[in-house]
């Protein structure tokens, strides 16, 4: 049997499906609005008791039309899982659109119109959901929630919230010069410290589990799959797998951003 | 407002969604199993009235997730609305997964376990719908269609069926030669003639419309966009555009196998 995501089929979220923002708010010089939107990952169902917060969709996402389910997704899930929380979780981005260029997220990170659209789905997630914790990861998802909490809905909220490093801080911070080990020590220690302070405020786990810290170095058990639950039917498996399997390809920046190549990973294709 | 597919929440459609066959029913050395099942297009909500069998996906369908939403698509589309039938159709396909080789699709076409899982589909949308017409496109379709009628189910079928050429049989007969305007002819003669057949059986179109055949060429007025309602929430609007923008790539068969290029087609980029 294959357990899948039903979607967007019961309101408020299929009003808000019908009703998301295109190139009119986020403008396509700073997001790849050409793609489409990605909404979430999760449940819908009302049984969240943790909301994330994430920052934007990018290449695997465009795909599988799903949030968090590249390499980001499975440290997250595994720092979920770490918590107890195997499926009673709910995850949007801060941004609907793939951010283009390295300005444009941070550009619109106090954008009303964008803002506008986001609160309105954090309004139907806090009220839809017991929500016990709220994570923000990365700083754009920390200003996004601070955002809301600014507003009538976002004062009531009596949840936990936790801004956390973004789970590909340590690739990030390489890329531009930073000591990948001690950028991954970084991670997992704010992460730690994260899993210090939520751990007890997660009442209702799926599975009470006691609080195993991270080491200094990502190990393989500290990784969790991505739920065959949280995509849409018929997504291969691969589509959840560790390989990387979506990549922007081109010869000039508008053909790379008008490109993915999808590749079905060597050790997940017939023999 | 943007319409969508809200997909398979509701039953039966969901328990046949969580129960597909795989690679033990469909064999990966003549179907892309690694590719995931693409199950239907159009009304799951019992509104259908015609009732079309497809062939199989291909890279576009592995894409967006839904059949025939590539150029056999749109050439249907038009079909479709001849009848008057803009929204009020479902579609499934002879095979879940896409044929791999030039004989994989023949040989499978009276297995009786694939049949299993197809007839499970018939019976469904049958015993959902009050179908008017079924419409079986290409001869694999066609014996489909006939296996299922000789099932207890589908002798108790009572409305008009209707076998045509498979929309991209000008395509295929021109690449084993045929002289493409005949070839297109003689598909648009076999549509005409299905017309014919099939407009004064539709006695619930969504639009009546009189009857316009087709002439001796397809012209641009005979294609229908697929609908926006068709596809999953999110996919852009290029997803349905008449260019192409999924092709396989790839320098030996098993890598050419193993790639999908997605391409935004280039009317449709941010200028």
């Amino acid at each position: 049997m294959h357990d899948f995501d039903p979607g967007y089929g019961r309101e408020p979220y299929a009003g808000l499906v019908r009703s998301y923002p295109g190139a009119e708010t986020y403008p396509a010089e700073d997001f790849r609005t050409e793609w489409g939107p990605v909404f979430h990952r999760g449940r819908l169902d009302g049984t969240a008791r943790v909301l994330v917060i994430g920052q934007d969709p990018a290449a695997h996402e465009a795909v599988a039309r799903r949030i968090l389910v590249g390499a980001a997704g499975r440290r997250f899930q595994g720092f979920l899982a770490k918590l107890g929380i195997d499926r009673s979780y709910v995850m949007v981005n801060t941004y609907l659109y793939s951010v283009y260029g390295q300005h444009g997220g941070v550009a619109h990170s106090h954008d009303p119109v964008i803002a506008a659209y986001r609160h309105a789905w954090l309004d139907a997630l806090t009220t839809d959901n017991q929500v016990e914790a709220v994570i923000a990861l990365g700083s754009l998802a920390d200003l996004a929630w601070h955002a809301w909490r600014a507003t009538p809905a976002g004062t009531g909220y009596a949840g936990a919230y936790r801004h956390l490093l973004h789970p590909t801080y340590p690739d990030s911070a390489a890329a531009t010069g930073a000591d990948p080990v001690k950028a991954m020590a970084r991670l997992l220690g704010d992460w730690n410290d994260g899993l210090d302070a939520l751990h007890g405020v997660i009442t209702h786990p799926d599975s009470p589990r006691p609080l195993v810290h991270y080491g200094s170095e990502l190990t393989a058990a500290d990784l969790a799959a991505i739920p065959e639950a949280d995509l849409p039917p018929g997504l291969p498996a691969w589509m959840r797998s560790d390989k990387a399997w979506a990549a922007r390809q081109g010869a000039t920046p508008a053909d790379k951003r008008a490109t993915i190549v999808v590749t079905v990973p060597p050790d997940q294709r017939p023999s």
